[in-house]
């Protein structure tokens, strides 16, 4: 057995994850942070133990523990090189864990952790495989020939900070036009925001006040009821989303690439019309496609996919 | 020994290529790319030949021939699988080579052939490479691992075919934005050709009057000059080229990127403005950066790079 631990920005998650990828057992802790990175260091050793005793196993089942976490990631030291909202920089977050619980520790960045995690689990024994995480940001984990691609300095693999409007909207990480200015949810929730400014009648409009706030879904589910407003937003939404991943299938012609995080619940509803621009735009004309769907395994693939990771 | 072959456009080059990727011997032919691909086969076989006694050897002091090829290349079966500018659709031109020369033939993607050969003359050695080519398109070719990146399905590395502007200028490919549609040569030609409309009186103009033509070294040779509407130009372009290069880090973060193509004679007066923004878009803040050069080998990467691919 193996622990898979999900540093978030809001939660630490942590299960216990068999060799074929399934959680046994599962836990968490808010993550408060404020902290200071020892504290949450900590909690995340607590939540371990606390994990393997709720399982009715003990610390010599475990045979190692694998670890995700936000920013840029060495991964040969186990250190948390930089991670924005958690405020660390050069924590060496894998050897602390180790000394703390006395078990091996593989620390990961969290979106090539879920991307893992996916790949081994829905992955259809593909050799090239791409997952985009819709959230705050846009997060990306790339793999190929079966391994996490992470460039010579560690830090590759961020299709978020692809330019894609060159001088355009400026990017939490300070460039502009970003992937990710353009197609998290935080822009969709923003275009969303603006489509209202300008239509305060529509159903879109309405849905928001009386949920009392703006959310990724609002657009959607205006759509769905039938709202030209709605609809609007989702189309240029899409079209923002594929215009990122037919990038990516330029680039990197893999065999599958799957959209993760939460707005990817909305399913066909988002999956089609960004399929549909895709596939208008692959260069590849001539040659076998890539395969484009939605992710499976939501929440669970970034403790998954660092268990397996470290496995 | 090995013969590399570079199939253009415009000229068929060859040359005598030695284990350490030194051209011995050099000849070419015109494409006339009007003609059939059985006459242009025939044509490369001829000038194989030729420059083989030319060079004072034998068919048999050559152990094998490599050929780059515009287009979508299966470098399974050596065939070309479409190729736009030679109207080439499914040609088996590693057998048919073969056939008449009686020597194993390796066939490649043209900008895959010349990254390879780049790589290997001037790559020290990294692991991750990358050769951008500004020329009437923009060609590249990843090198990870030391070999070169071709997808799943054989027709990746195609960063020119990323979204630069989503819902900007239509590319040749058909796709919207493209990075090719602003960073090309052609792109330049186009931009200074407008900058020309608006600034009739500027020395950018009065150069391309007296030429008699806009080249892609018209705005350079004006901003060397003091002209404003020269540098703005070169500016402008410069940001469209960093942009794209951008986007290659973050996506890859190579240990070298290299830019190619007869405008990279410019030397310092695009490699500059192109690393200043560069440098200051990388999402790598934390980590050693990409060594970003311009290419040395230039037309004969192409020839050395398909003799090394072959080998």
């Amino acid at each position: 057995m193996y622990i898979g631990v999900d540093i978030g920005g809001t939660n630490l998650a942590a299960g216990i994850v068999d060799e074929h990828g399934r959680i046994t057992a599962r836990d968490s802790l808010p993550t408060l942070r404020g902290r200071s990175s020892g504290e949450i260091i900590t909690d995340i050793a607590r939540l371990c133990r606390s994990l393997v005793d709720k399982a009715g196993l003990s610390m010599s089942d475990i045979k190692k523990i694998g670890a995700g976490c936000p920013g840029t990631i060495d991964t040969q030291t186990g250190t948390a090189v930089y991670v924005n909202n958690l405020k660390m920089e050069g924590v060496p977050l894998a050897a602390e864990l180790e000394r703390l619980l006395q078990k091996e520790v593989h620390l990961e960045n969290d979106a090539n952790a879920a991307a893992y995690g996916e790949y081994c689990i829905y992955g259809d024994g593909v050799k090239s495989f791409i997952m985009i995480t819709l959230g705050t940001g846009v997060g990306s984990g790339i793999i190929l020939d079966g391994k996490i691609y992470r460039g010579f300095n560690g830090a590759g693999g961020e299709l978020g900070h692809m330019t894609l409007v060159s001088g355009g909207r400026r990017c939490s990480c300070g460039k502009d036009g970003c992937w990710e200015a353009y197609a998290s949810v935080t822009a969709l929730i923003a275009q969303t925001e603006e489509a209202i400014k300008e239509n305060p009648q529509s159903l879109t409009a309405r849905l928001a006040a009386d949920r009392g706030k703006i959310s990724g879904r609002t657009a959607f589910e205006a759509a769905k009821a039938g709202d030209r407003v709605g609809s609007d937003i989702v189309s240029r939404y899409a079209k923002y989303v594929a215009d990122g991943i037919v990038s990516a299938v330029n680039i990197f012609q893999p065999e599958k690439i799957v959209i993760g995080g939460g707005i990817s619940r909305e399913g066909d509803y988002l999956l089609k019309p960004v399929a549909e621009i895709v596939k208008a735009n692959d260069y590849n004309k001539y040659r076998p496609h890539t395969q484009l769907e939605t992710a499976k395994l939501f929440n669970d693939a970034g403790i998954i996919g660092a268990a397996l990771a470290a496995r």
